[in-house]
């Protein structure tokens, strides 16, 4: 068998996420393995760096499949991208040895948020964004930024209250940039929790706005209470940029 | 009244075009003039630069229409943007003389026509461009758009075989862009006519596969005759990128 790694980039818009759930639900991972399926004859699982949720899109996420020997690199992307649906694409596929595994391997991610700013909508990407056009003070949200970074429990930032694992991630960076009508947030880290850079975004817009203050960013953090928290914004302003391996 | 004129930008993929033919089509200036006569409470008459065909983008469509005096600019603006759609949008507005007209006054307008070259299909951008993904000589491509340029009669490439008015026009500028995976042509001239700009990058696919050569060019124009001249690309890649008034 061949181990091989693949770079995927999808609009979620359609789709209820990364991961296989019902055989018969909408999925990437679903999608690409009946393909992989269809054409080698034989279940194939694919192995995804993480779950994106439903309706967030992906520029690089990473993936990785054994098959059988005979199938080559060219062969396999050709086909990939023949069969799948429209929006979603490889855009790379390169053998690995036998080991690598695509999320225990991972090193850290890079996700991006997009806020539409402007009350004219912009027609061509209006589905890769979320419109908020109340004012924000960008420079208090780059202060709350900075005061997640570093290693912490961000059970406060975790949708999932039944988590039984570790909520402890470390955030290496969270990045503002204003744009034109447009403030774009990146973040990387060592790993996210369910819905946390939504949670963490939604918490960032409630400082711009001036509902939470900078300072109150510790106090949520130590809390663990998902309540003291901002919202949790729509998952169509968010897109796993890249995935990081060593 | 007052004399507006504005600039839309539309993603044209649910549109049956720009121009209103029954009252029940989904077209672009359809969805303005409903906005606008609800907004005023009587028949508002938009009056476009010029037709985008089914399928077509604009990035900045030009438009005018008349209003009675108590509706601000600001408000129209805010109005628009609130009730249409959300692939179309209202960039800006601004008041202008009663006698302005957006077709009779509109001097040149630039299209951009998208060719997605790669066989991994663009994601994000797939609505707006069409895939040909045999190899195409550009250089070649330029050669043939050079010997387009000027005044002709331009019946070969008008898919209007009963048009009864002049089929003259000049055109300016061609400019063929080459990007990674894609080739983008920008059109500029003082007008086109029906399917002109996609009948003119038809045939420059056609030069750039081998299919045609550069010097059939001007025979093609000469003979006047639709068959000579390539085959209409699709609409999907077509953008109308901006009306210029003197």
């Amino acid at each position: 068998m061949k181990n091989y790694k693949i770079t995927i980039q999808y609009d979620g818009t359609r789709y209820k996420g990364w991961q296989v759930q019902k055989s018969t639900d909408m999925t990437i991972q679903g999608k690409i393995q009946d393909v992989l399926s269809a054409m080698t004859g034989q279940e194939i699982e694919v192995i995804g760096s993480g779950r994106t949720d439903a309706g967030v899109h992906a520029f690089g996420q990473v993936a990785n499949f054994h098959i059988p020997e005979h199938f080559s690199q060219d062969e396999v992307l050709e086909y990939l991208n023949h069969y799948l649906p429209m929006d979603i694409a490889v855009l790379d596929i390169e053998e690995v040895e036998e080991r690598f595994h695509a999320r225990y391997h991972a090193v850290s991610k890079t996700y991006v948020y997009r806020i539409h700013t402007s009350t004219i909508p912009n027609v061509f990407e209006r589905k890769y964004m979320y419109t908020y056009t109340e004012p924000l003070d960008v420079s208090k949200m780059r202060e709350a930024a900075n005061r997640m970074l570093g290693t912490h429990d961000f059970m406060a930032f975790c949708s999932n209250k039944k988590m039984k694992k570790s909520t402890v991630r470390t955030v290496t960076a969270i990045d503002i940039q204003e744009k034109e009508n447009e403030i774009r947030i990146s973040y990387t880290g060592d790993g996210f929790l369910q819905n946390m850079i939504r949670i963490m975004t939604g918490t960032l817009i409630e400082v711009g706005n001036g509902a939470k203050k900078v300072e109150d960013i510790s106090q949520i953090l130590e809390s663990k209470v998902r309540e003291n928290a901002g919202y949790t914004v729509p998952a169509e302003g968010l897109l796993l940029k890249c995935v990081n391996y060593e």
